[in-house]
């Protein structure tokens, strides 16, 4: 086959996992003795990650993000595993991606927004508060002139404040995890409540997304730690799916709902 | 639209999830207040699976199962998730189910197949041992008429013993959490050894397979256990390939490795 | 790394495709200058996934089975792929797979399943009535001894009949493409009739797995051409849901009609 | 459950399919007596698109352009299938889905990009050429401006010209289908030739992107169109794994040449 010329492409390398016969490694670590027993499944999804393993402050923040994004009942994305599931039941894999897969821009999309905005004003440890203000000046006026809205404030329906949000700003604030990222997003809502008047909670992606950018997180992977909280609430779903299904319940609904109009 | 006649279909009904404005509810604990902060994110994919929150030695082997299938190097979900990151960088919800998807019958399958074979064995918690040689013998002679691999036993690489299992037995151990379909599992693998004279350890999926069993989970839903672990691991890889790619090297590789040969 | 020992692989070796500067080749065939505008795209299937182009019989019948499957309304894999795309407009290719992934064992199955069930009876081009009614009553017995229902008989709607199902025995009768797989489908269909006194038609599913069969279809295959078919209708819901979404409400829906039972 | 007011959604109406006990009907037409046997599968992915059957010549280019771009050899899409079809062998709708899923921004992104550039300077069918060389010009500065490539323009391996775009654009003329959108491709791909001295061919992306703009596709659904070609491309390097595989082969591959660096 040519479709490549002789260019040398990059070697490949990878630091995640390896085995020999007597022992799996995952970065860096002996799995069976070092991780497993050792380290809860949470601070395994950070090591594989990024890396490293967590402090213990970090760990528990991290797994309280894990346990507040992974379900709230009848998502988009959980109906799809379940209608998925109704088609193809010898294939759990097949219902929990597609629950996975709507985990898109729309909802889990804030994690990354929220990142990505934060990252980019690239807020230091030493930032001063005036530092910090006049980085949420600019963001504010970036937004204004291109008219977009801000990611991580409001919620159509926790508007008197998101209670994930809470708790994991008070979780963070024992563990003394607040880091620049974190102080620039609430700053940020601060000035956006003043200016416009409105209450607009952080909602419980938005300060995931600061918390996790704190933690060194790059925003072009905090998806995927959604996704990782997700599958979890997909599973769930189909679990449930299996022994009080609805998949066909709500199939009858929208046939039964739906007006077949048909353009010609 | 008509494709269903009038006959009632069940009521829609889920344990799951539910929103109110000012609470989240997630199998009737309140999210932000008895959850989060409270429990790590393997006992919340617990819970959300079962219904139940795992007793703190079910916590810990359900963590190290977790931790233990997460990852172990470049399998083929790895490669499916780096390469279809490679076309698709903007949607990493993509690249995560395209991993997820090879969670099937031949890798993750031994999972469900375990668990299947025991618990369609039925021990009970008051199985002697004499009874459990019985299940035993029972299934082994099943296996051998109808030509069956047995799941659970052997491993292609690891063949002095898989350490994940030694370390997830020690691990239920302490926190006494050997019940009868491990302990079953356990028989087998003896029997099987002394009538082959082949070493077959068992391998961490077929333990985990009798431990989950233990622990209350239908073999319908193991399958969805392994992929949460796995959907971490394949995190993993693409993170990893953000900043150290390797799907164009691979894909280069394919191409010239790999002979045209038309059948025209 | 060290997974494999040094055991050889077999070479890796392609019909499909291949790449010159100049010209691409796919199963042997000048891409641009023998296949575009020579072929339609149901031929260009056939051929990627047979190694050979149809006869014009051939093309006639296997564009009406693609065309037959595509879609029939609001199906579990259109509303899956719809609930996906609400939430991750930015990723089409998430929603269709989403909406592909539904085309399993319960609704698509039956393709494979009737073409398992033709091809393992093995009927030949020279196989006289006889013969075939002996393949037929073993095929019938087996089916009553296992418990097992037969594949590809019966439909929960068209209980009148088919429609697609008379007008591909038609096109396949027009272009003598009835094999010996179809005629025993044929046979089948009719002992069950007098057998158990009740019409069951044979579905479109079922027919299309003994046409396919009889032009050398592997059953392994089968289901990967309704899935080629099934992308179409998927597509085309996505392009309606762009402009005319039912995603939101149908969330909407499946939140107020369903009652939350903790099972706490 | 209570996640939504009592706002009003709007109601569910669809045009495309509907089943009577007796008919199916797909956007208006009876599917068994209007369309099978009447229409070529790629006529019928146009109809279930854009709610209108395409005249001879739109369903020639259209079938020719997903026999352009179904396939071209082991692509990343056709590797990262074969890989899941290793391990999920029992569900070939997950191996599909899974090389679907690499049809994204990198590859056939730039069908849509090409699109949206061509519909956002909505050239009418009445632009005289100076009109169309104005717009022309704003595309060109406004990329320049921006920093950013123009999309559809350049082939990382056919540096002499895209076979398929020569082959698109001769049938597109024999059929009389060369409408604003696709001159202005032709102008912008002579201008960028000109202005910087490099060959950059219209390659095949491109050049369909342009064509069935022309056709009146939205660039929303341009990506649905290419993911059913590559649908059929990835179902036949599905169906050559079966007998021929090379996913176990490749995996071996990438263990043997990756080197382990564990970070820690």
């Amino acid at each position: 086959m040519t479709m490549f010329d002789a260019a040398a492409k990059p070697p490949m390398t990878t630091s995640i996992g390896n085995s020999t016969p007597d022992d799996i490694w995952v970065q860096g670590f002996n799995l069976a003795e070092e991780l497993m027993g050792q380290v809860d499944f949470g601070s395994m999804s950070f090591l594989l990650i990024s890396g490293r393993l967590p402090s213990p402050g970090e760990a528990a923040v991290f797994n309280a993000i894990l346990v507040a994004l992974a379900d709230h009942g009848l998502t988009p994305s959980a109906l799809a595993s379940r209608l998925t599931y109704t088609g193809a039941p010898e294939a759990l894999q097949g219902a929990i991606a597609s629950g996975v897969l709507g985990a898109g821009s729309v909802y889990l999309g804030v994690f990354e927004d929220t990142g990505r905005m934060l990252q980019q004003a690239a807020p230091t440890d030493a930032a001063t508060d005036a530092d910090l203000q006049q980085l949420c000046t600019d963001i504010i006026n970036s937004h204004r002139q291109s008219g977009q809205k801000m990611p991580g404030l409001g919620h159509p329906f926790h508007k008197n404040g998101d209670p994930r949000t809470t708790r994991l700003l008070k979780l963070a604030q024992e563990h003394d995890l607040i880091g620049p990222h974190t102080r620039l997003m609430l700053m940020l809502h601060e000035q956006a409540r003043s200016s416009s008047g409105a209450r607009l909670p952080i909602n419980a992606p938005g300060i995931s997304g600061a918390l996790l950018s704190d933690m060194g997180f790059d925003a072009r992977i905090l998806r995927g730690i959604a996704v990782i909280s997700r599958a979890a609430g997909v599973v769930g779903h189909v679990a449930e799916e299996i022994h009080a299904p609805l998949g066909e319940t709500l199939w009858y609904l929208a046939e039964r709902q739906t007006t077949y109009q048909p353009r010609r």
